[in-house]
């Protein structure tokens, strides 16, 4: 086994506690990554949250992350020791099933390993996640960190970043189309910038209009008051795609009004059961779809269109020691507009 | 004034009596269209339930026809007095709104004028339907009526039939296309017809084992019995396009585990709130959508499309005086598949 440190939970607290933590030898198709940097999403709180009250196992969130190779099974021969990487939010899959075979990975039919919390396919053990110094894992499900990015703001993009990027890239955003984000946190500052970047005219809809600088500087072209019928009104039947990234339950009425001819309202950021009246699909064609993260073929583009593009996440960079801090600011909604963990400070 | 004889609510019955009915002398681009043949679609019967309790207005239902020209105004140029006709759910609409502007008039941002029940645009006049003798449209709302196509199985075109094809359509469903139709009914069977014409896969899914020669009939591939759990595992992540024609509440989940990568649940049915567990949409990119009938483009196109394939609707077609009977049958659900008035009875 290899010896590494990590944060997870060790009690019947919400807070995480340093832990050593086992990693697997290097199979031969394995590589050992020293985590520098990882984003703290907020699916690791609902995690974290999930735990209480269930038998202590050790949790350790934490699945979008960059590092440094540092070294590689026998038959490894994509990625050498040293090289910059990036891994998300699988680190397995059956590799056969359809899914697999369209590059999706992320939906594979026989579920994909997830990166924590997940079981591993060969030795049945339960994978913990980045919030800790090492990851070892299969080399085709780590990608190659393009130059130009900053591996601290990159983090965010192998989940966050991914997590906006399928449905932009499925509806076929491109110049010309309409796209609003709505809620204005990890998720949708990325939402913004990918769409800004792929020529998309971009509206940040929020109930906040004190939020239209930021979303001016993240490249919309403004902000809509979601409070405000007149703007509502105005907007009937604009936009190509609506990506929904509110985390609370919300009402979606308002966003299928605001869609075009065969408009995608695709909610992200709250996968539970929610009232959908038929009715409002029927006028227009309107779609309601969903996604999550992606699979390596996409996910290897996103990266590039991020180089290509410059685009990376506006992060507050923490200690490790601060993951505590972090989680209780994203709770309460003060995160500007991803935390991300460096891994520095556990050796 | 133009009199003409059709059937309509005269009292808190359901039943409907023959009455008299006013048509407006012909405006400049209007035509006068002979009704010959019209159909019974499922929405009838609910305008005609949705009136009791409600003040008596001399409801006609009726909004899939075809007929033949008897007059036209002076500034008609398309169509002439004899030519055989097509009338579906929509007589106008604004014309430059972005919906009318695309082809798609029956999404009309200023509400298209609907057949029967609606307001016209011009002197305010609340509209009478297709179960009548004779109608006074303008003439960019009729469409002719390709030769081939027989003029009574050709009326449920108009509602059912483009109302299944514009899902298909624009989904691009093509050979190769995994297609499934749960139900079926007047629209069902269309669906079913039209997808296999276009060279999908089709396949029915009914709670009926029964029902399978009829599907195969139809051209279907199979049946697919949804209480079966061994028979729907085998078609997880299977079809490309589901058009859901089910009249009742019923639960989606299934039918959304049967969907493919990407692929669209058309509910057409059904437009009323249902519960949606959007997680049932992440893996595998799935769709929620409807649709209702079409605009002037693709109704063309459509008939188009019928008239090289052959393709009409199986009806039972009964004297126009027998209405009540057909609506009657059609509530018990006794219809294969579509009734079609015969309106020679009123003269």
């Amino acid at each position: 086994m290899r010896m590494t440190q990590g944060w997870g939970l060790t009690s019947d607290s919400t807070d995480l506690q340093q832990i050593p933590i086992e990693r697997r030898e290097l199979r031969e198709d394995d590589i050992a990554v020293r985590i520098d940097y990882c984003g703290v999403c907020h699916s690791d709180l609902h995690a974290i949250h999930g735990m209480v009250g269930k038998p202590v196992d050790g949790l350790v969130p934490g699945h979008e992350f960059t590092g440094t190779v540092q070294a590689v099974g026998t038959g490894v021969t994509a990625l050498g020791v040293g090289d910059k990487v990036a891994v998300g939010t699988l680190v397995d899959s059956c590799g056969v099933c359809a899914m697999c075979q369209a590059g999706q990975e992320n939906f594979c039919y026989e579920y994909p390993v997830s990166t924590y919390g997940g079981k591993d396919r060969l030795d049945g053990t339960v994978t913990k996640g980045g919030y800790s110094r090492e990851y070892v894992l299969r080399e085709k499900f780590a990608y190659r960190l393009p130059d130009g990015l900053d591996p601290a703001a990159a983090a965010p993009l192998m989940c966050a970043g991914i997590t906006m990027w399928e449905p932009l890239r499925s509806v076929g955003i491109g110049p010309g189309s309409q796209v609003a984000v709505a809620g204005l946190g990890g998720l949708g500052h990325l939402g913004v910038k990918l769409a800004v970047a792929l020529g998309a005219e971009v509206t940040v809809l929020s109930r906040s209009p004190e939020k239209a600088s930021d979303a001016r500087e993240l490249g919309a072209t403004g902000l809509l008051v979601t409070t405000d019928e007149t703007q509502l009104a105005k907007a009937s039947g604009r936009f190509d795609l609506i990506l929904d990234t509110i985390a609370g339950p919300h009402d979606l009425r308002p966003l299928f009004r605001m869609l075009a001819l065969e408009g995608t309202l695709s909610v992200l950021g709250y996968p539970r059961e929610v009232p959908v009246n038929i009715i409002d699909l029927v006028f227009g064609r309107k779609k309601l779809s969903s996604s999550g993260t992606g699979g390596r073929k996409y996910t290897a583009e996103m990266l590039a269109f991020a180089a290509e593009h410059g685009i990376t996440a506006d992060i507050e960079l923490l200690p490790s020691a601060q993951v505590n801090e972090a989680l209780t600011r994203l709770e309460k909604g003060d995160a500007r507009y991803r935390f991300v963990l460096d891994l520095a400070d556990l050796g």
